[in-house]
């Protein structure tokens, strides 16, 4: 082993934190990467795996055996842990659940009974909870006698003899309150509390509305569960955050920056293949005319611009209008304000943009009824793809369909049939 | 005053959290939100400010005098002071200034004296410090003075004799620890720092990393200024996330979702007529060979295909790119395998599904060449297309200019010109 080499290796190993082995596995192609996982040794490699993308993290899991993922994963959250098995077959989960011991595999256990985008499959079982009816400095004592206490605790638990949950001691009401009265007398009863089933999304939320740092998780007997901690809802936060940037472009939010030659031409290759029914829809409209292109070929010329600026504003609107649904801004009562802005919206800039064509085009091939043709198709088409992008996405969404994902290629849809039917449909008329 | 109006008044004083309040103003058209802001009272106006999108924020706060802005901001945090402050115009804000307290201004132009996008912008200055040298005994007691402990304090911060920070000591150490030891021997001397001229984004990628809650802020010379909490590096995250999806669509992330018509119409022109002019260079692209398309009318037909086959390769592997750039996953080291692959992939894609589309050009006009020009052009805009997606964002983060905000637009260009190009000069090779 050269010298080089085994440096890396204890900088792996010995000289980085875990997040950032894996942040470096991360912006490595395959090849390098492989070789630096390598390098990892065995205990250390489920505290990188945690940090590391869904799509990097099934590589390396699938390579490893029950005994293996039990090496790795000791010391972990239970959560991680649970994230971490959850990807792998379920034959190999019950192998590894059985290796466990009893403790753990209770905890893990109860947080894969809860699906991955759920609080329950996000909380930590590592509470520490106390009896209103003790005193602060029992409270104190009794937190003396731990070892130390969970990373991101703010707060203790304050649950009924049948762990039922009854409010929270935040620590630092305990630092500054007498020490001679009651948990129940400080203690916090109307702290936000998450039921299991509640989707990671709307936890995202609360945290984020309420400057959270920790909340109790009960299940639907109010029976304390776990917490669920910051530092796992901002993953969510940035997971939620990118998967209408990536699925606008039919992406995965969690695809790898480096995946692989076959795996990422394979992918791509169907969102190609749906866009190209897109393309082609149009080209079957655009065909209907070829009568009229023949006889006027600068349709052929200009036409693209009225597709185009079509395709613009409906994708300005389709995205806020996505963003607005992802941020709990638009309801029921709102969505007819909007439609209506969006329409009043399209056509100002219809017009605006239509003079400005509509005196290019004139311009260009020194034929009014050419400008006066195209500012009308753009018009049209610009209020068609505004109305359309604002009311797409809530379609979509009445449908249960994600709007990220499929409204951009419906919204071209729209814009190119209606864009070139315009166009071409009111040169047939004035032309033909 | 009728009843409901009554009682909508007193829900939203007295019923709801600010953030809700906000959340309701945020989801409002404008006529209802100005209904609903005029019902709140001026003491309770700032908590509700500090939760709005600056869109909204800035319209409330050019409404205000300097003492209505002290009356509703009294109690607020100073980084949300600051953050309001830094919406309005210089004047204003000295006007301000000089009304307030000595110690609140001073804390208040600290914060103000660094950009509103760096660690010092930020920050809040509301730390408990201690000395090194005293016993965890004395700590608690010295807190136990205290009323309270602002929100989000999990540390306390250890600094020397001349204010110059030390070393972090957790509230869950100093509540596990002997009581009889001092600060030093227990205090956390690796604990991250930040310096105040640090940028947000790099702020909240160590928040996330090293799942941080709190991190003091220093000036060059070591001197403690204030701290960072994660509840605002958590609004860091979420704008950094929506930037890039906001940008690609030429949109801000602080866009109002119900902002008014012509202020929507007017920054939706720009971008529209941005766009135009890429629309209108494909244009004079198609125009160098409109004897081809007349004597081929199949040509205009099929040519859009081409051009969206290129926008959409190019697109995906364009957000791929973005994204991981803001990941920081993408460096010098790594962008020559990346666009190797792209190229690769670009190949293979191009290879497929210009397969397909020959096929249904030559079923479709019955024209063996036909197929085969349109297959060519379709992998030499696909291989073009991926290849610019990789390297466009590189070239323009280069430049510095946004690659969220100018690559789509660049990319389109690429695409559509090179798209039209290959595909109407290869038919004016062979047909004419």
């Amino acid at each position: 082993e050269s010298g080089a080499f085994a440096q890396v290796r204890r900088m792996i190993n010995r000289g980085l934190p875990a997040q950032d082995v894996a942040h470096l596995l991360e912006s490595s192609p395959p090849k390098e990467r492989d070789l630096l996982w390598s390098m990892i040794e065995a205990e250390f490699r489920g505290d990188v795996l945690q940090y590391l993308t869904d799509d990097i993290q099934a590589i390396y899991l699938n390579r490893m055996n029950p005994e293996e993922f039990l090496a790795a994963t000791e010391g972990l959250d239970t959560d991680d842990i649970a994230d971490l098995l959850q990807q792998l077959p379920d034959t190999i989960i019950k192998e590894v659940l059985v290796s466990m011991d009893t403790q753990d595999r209770h905890r893990v256990e109860a947080v894969l009974s809860y699906p991955e985008d759920t609080a329950g499959g996000l909380m930590n079982t590592d509470t520490i909870t106390i009896r209103p009816d003790i005193t602060l400095d029992v409270v104190i004592r009794y937190l003396r006698r731990h070892q130390s206490i969970p990373d991101s605790t703010d707060s203790l638990i304050v649950v009924s003899r049948k762990d039922h949950f009854i409010g929270m001691l935040p620590l630092t009401r305990l630092l500054v309150s007498d020490p001679n009265i009651t948990v129940r007398e400080v203690m916090n009863t109307d702290a936000i509390v998450i039921s299991a089933d509640m989707p990671d999304s709307e936890v995202a939320n609360l945290f984020e509305k309420y400057d959270l740092i920790s909340a109790p998780v009960i299940d639907e007997n109010g029976a304390l569960l776990g917490r669920v901690t910051i530092d796992d809802v901002v993953d969510v936060i940035r997971e939620d955050a990118e998967h209408s940037l990536m699925s606008m472009a039919g992406l995965d939010e969690d695809e790898d920056t480096f995946s692989p030659v076959l795996l990422t031409a394979k992918r791509r290759a169907v969102w190609l293949g749906i866009n190209l029914l897109t393309a082609l829809l149009a080209s079957a409209v655009i065909g209907i005319f070829d009568a009229t292109i023949e006889k006027v070929v600068a349709l052929a010329v200009l036409m693209p611009i009225v597709a185009s600026m079509g395709g613009i504003a409906g994708s300005q609107t389709l995205t806020v209008v996505i963003r607005g649904m992802a941020l709990g801004h638009i309801n029921s009562g709102n969505t007819g304000w909007l439609i209506n802005r969006e329409f009043i919206v399209g056509l100002i800039n219809g017009a605006i943009w239509a003079a400005v064509v509509a005196g290019v085009a004139m311009f260009w091939f020194d034929d009014m009824m050419l400008g006066f043709i195209i500012g009308t198709a753009i018009i049209i088409n610009l209020i068609v793809a505004v109305v359309a992008g604002a009311s797409l996405p809530l379609f979509l969404k009445w449908m249960k369909i994600d709007p990220a994902l499929a409204g951009g290629v419906l919204l071209t849809t729209v814009t190119d049939v209606i864009g070139f039917m315009a166009f071409l449909g009111l040169a047939t008329v004035f032309y033909l």
